[in-house]
């Protein structure tokens, strides 16, 4: 401990220092500007190796309660400041992959340190309501100035919930309802329902399904589970349900020199999904919905072209099913719009979008025709926490204030230029530069390689993940800027130079 | 608005005299008393009938956003304390629901709002971390002081969850991995199993199932939904797993009147519960493990005896399936014991034990055999929230300090020697009182007079819940006090003296 507190005074007077030679570095908060100038570090510094002394330790010390073979290393978060995240071995390290992607403003943000200070928000934090029963006073108002503010086109319902896969678990089961609804028209539920349901029958728990694609990550319950299709670890050993898994399109790059054949590819995949409703309808396993990310998240960072989606949401109208847009990692931001869906430019987009990690709270928006006409069919103690309603107010507030939208589209423009840069010079290192804002990604020839290439660079001070089986996946915060941008090309341009 | 000021002035005022006027009502924490003496009010104040005119008012601007027809009022979460819920018009209830079992000590308890005031807890709120990647320096330290410190016996494994179904459906996940493994022996995952668990199909995804019972609750995603048997409408049109449901033994009461009839429905339970698993062992569908609360709490708050947990557990051990004891809503204390299967007094009463709501955070506790030996398996974004641990600690210290186990075994015994005596006077509206510390119950004849009498006593200034088709349970927070139950006999004495 005495050991910490040395090594954050360093810190914070190599920070003091720095911070007059190299005013490039500074970073200024736009929305606290007025009364309030926070500092950012300048750069990355690094003491030991990652992970360091201190978090071997802590690691063998967590070992005793819980498997830690994901663990990296420990933070210190109270030292932690934009960009920059601090472990518990004082390394300080510009960080791109921002706690999978859920910090949406950076580590400890002067306005959401506001939040907390107000003591008219203290009993929001202290009293977690049964928000279903129980609602406080500022519920509804709340959830305009916050989710209702981003709304996507044509989706005035939301409901919160605790967590990304309780979001899509719940947005599933919304569709099954909506869906036996249409099917069951004005009848009520028959006595065979009711009593077939209590015992997991149909008529009462019909054999629908929720096509999904291969390559897709929508979380880790049992129904989400059913339509993830990234990692086989993530699946094995789990009952699953026999529900139907279109390929997605694997796009060849880059995609001005392969446009026929992407188009191709596209078609094929999208002929796969009529061929599967289809075919499911048949085997009595109706698709009730479709449930698609914009760009696949954890599957490699999979993308297809705009046109693929509008054409996509076609192929679900046409045959009546849901279409669920999972924005869970794509939504907030970092894609240069507020929900990546919305560079489909479509009047139309989705019956369901599903979100969480950015938005601090989880939960889905819906049109108002799949909303449920009972109650208590969606619901669970506590559906969501109102002081993350209340802390993501405050971001939504540092978004528009700080132009964080456009922020993304030119740092993220930084990014990928220099990725592509980048892959020019080290084409056996990488290929496939892609990204949307600051949502880049590359691929690596293979596993071993894109592993070591993300632990080089952690040594030398930049936190990056990986994505699928050979990708790295970039998901810096929104705060993240050019020349956050520049520093990280710089760096890893050194680690590629090594990688030689 | 202006309304609502005046009435909290009102309210505050009148709160201050009869503090003077009535100190048998004063509620003075143990905990805070050195620095710190808090107040409760002296009892409910009702100036509306529930929900009054601000309520109804809330409910419709909400009611554009979503269903509310489960929103009972609209509450005042700044002005409510200890066992008191004040709502949107000023009434001031007397609270023995507590969020559907969720406020472990009360409405804005010193302590922990404490919490909140302290600088160095700030950075906790303010960056929630990736809990399995990049866990904070103190994070095994806390889990060490809060969690583990109440660990049920022989369970040194924890994993924290941010939910109660997410709690549920990771422990089941956890359970079918532990027994492929067994099957499995030293040999690793096959090319079969890895390609097929891709697809939903097995070897990949075995057929495995999780025993439950009927009238259990285990929350409402898939997994726990499959467990789940408590009401249709938390069923219906969602698609299940065809897994095995045992009768839950239906006790006559007086207990000491029916012992044999009671002994013969349990033996006949637990006789079905092995005959389902070789049945489903037969079909294919391995029962990998058994699920059960110690009483039914949201099914009806239906009780075993200990003898039957007992022998159940040995059943479970005897087929080598795993015994989860779910205790999101027993956990915490009510019960007179921080587990209610501490009542059944065993050795090796669990393999998994999951919690929830009391706790602040979800999660579960494990044996070290069912231990993950791969990282990733049981993993999320967030995996909990160690702002919620952060108050976990200090509720636990709360209980310690006041002495709450204790507390709620003689407030228990007061509020179910009250209900025995109104049901000896009302043996039209009450029947099978029951119930162990303050987790208490009664029927009553039907559905109808059921909500009847909730809605009622809510008039009168006390808040009830439903359980089951006709039964109403308590769920009073731990700062539950006898006086607390002097008062609210004496109320629902009049309850029920008018229903005559």
């Amino acid at each position: 401990m005495a050991g910490m507190l040395f090594t954050r005074h360093v810190t914070l007077s190599l920070q003091q220092n720095s911070r007059l030679l190299l005013p490039c570095g500074r970073y200024i908060s736009q929305a606290a500007a007025k009364k309030n100038v926070d500092f950012e570090y300048d750069g990355p510094l690094m003491k030991t190796e990652v992970p360091g002394p201190r978090s071997r330790e802590l690691i063998k010390q967590l070992s005793t309660i819980q498997n830690t073979d994901a663990v990296h290393f420990f933070c210190n978060y109270e030292e932690s400041r934009g960009n920059y995240l601090i472990d518990v071995d004082g390394n300080r390290m510009l960080d791109l992959y921002s706690q999978i992607s859920s910090i949406p403003i950076g580590y400890n943000h002067p306005a959401l340190k506001k939040v907390l200070q107000q003591p008219q928000n203290l009993s929001t934090f202290v009293n977690r309501p049964a928000l279903g029963i129980l609602p406080p006073e500022n519920f509804a108002e709340k959830l305009q100035e916050s989710l209702l503010s981003v709304g996507p086109k044509g989706l005035k319902q939301v409901i919160t919930m605790s967590c990304g896969s309780c979001s899509n678990e719940n947005a599933y089961k919304l569709i099954f309802m909506w869906y036996r609804n249409k099917e069951r028209g004005q009848a009520g539920f028959t006595k065979e329902e009711l009593d077939s349901s209590m015992i997991n029958q149909s008529p009462g728990c019909p054999d629908y399904s929720i096509l999904s694609f291969m390559g897709g990550f929508h979380g880790r319950t049992m129904g989400c589970l059913a339509t993830t299709h990234s990692k086989a670890i993530h699946k094995l050993d789990i009952p699953s349900f026999d529900w139907p898994i279109a390929p997605f399109p694997r796009l060849k790059y880059p995609l001005e020199q392969f446009v026929k054949e992407n188009q191709d590819e596209e078609a094929r995949c999208l002929e796969e999904v009529e061929d599967l409703i289809v075919k499911y309808r048949k085997k009595k396993k109706t698709v009730a919905g479709i449930v698609v990310e914009p760009i696949q998240s954890e599957g490699g960072d999979n993308h297809a072209s705009d046109d693929f989606f509008r054409k996509l949401r076609d192929i679900a109208r046409k045959h009546g099913c849901a279409f669920l847009i999972d924005e869970v990692q794509t939504g907030g931001g970092s894609t240069g719009k507020f929900w990546a869906h919305e560079h489909w430019g479509m009047d139309d987009p989705a019956d369901v979008v599903s979100f969480s990690k950015k938005l601090m709270t989880g939960g889905f928006f819906h049109k108002e025709e799949l909303r449920p006409k009972e109650p208590y069919r969606i619901f669970n103690t506590w559906l969501g926490d109102p002081s993350k309603n209340l802390l993501l107010s405050e971001v939504l507030n540092v978004i528009k204030a700080e132009d964080l939208l456009n922020n993304a589209v030119q740092s993220g423009k930084v990014l990928l230029d220099g990725l592509l840069d980048l892959q020019s010079r080290y084409p056996h290192l990488l290929s496939r530069a892609r990204g949307r804002g600051t949502f880049c990604s590359f691929d690596t020839p293979n596993d071993a390689t894109r592993n070591k290439l993300i632990l080089q660079a952690r040594n030398k001070g930049v936190v990056i993940g990986g994505s699928g089986d050979k990708s790295i996946r970039f998901r810096p915060t929104l705060v993240f800027k050019e020349h956050h941008a520049h520093l990280f090309l710089n760096i890893f341009n050194d680690v590629l130079a090594d990688m030689k």
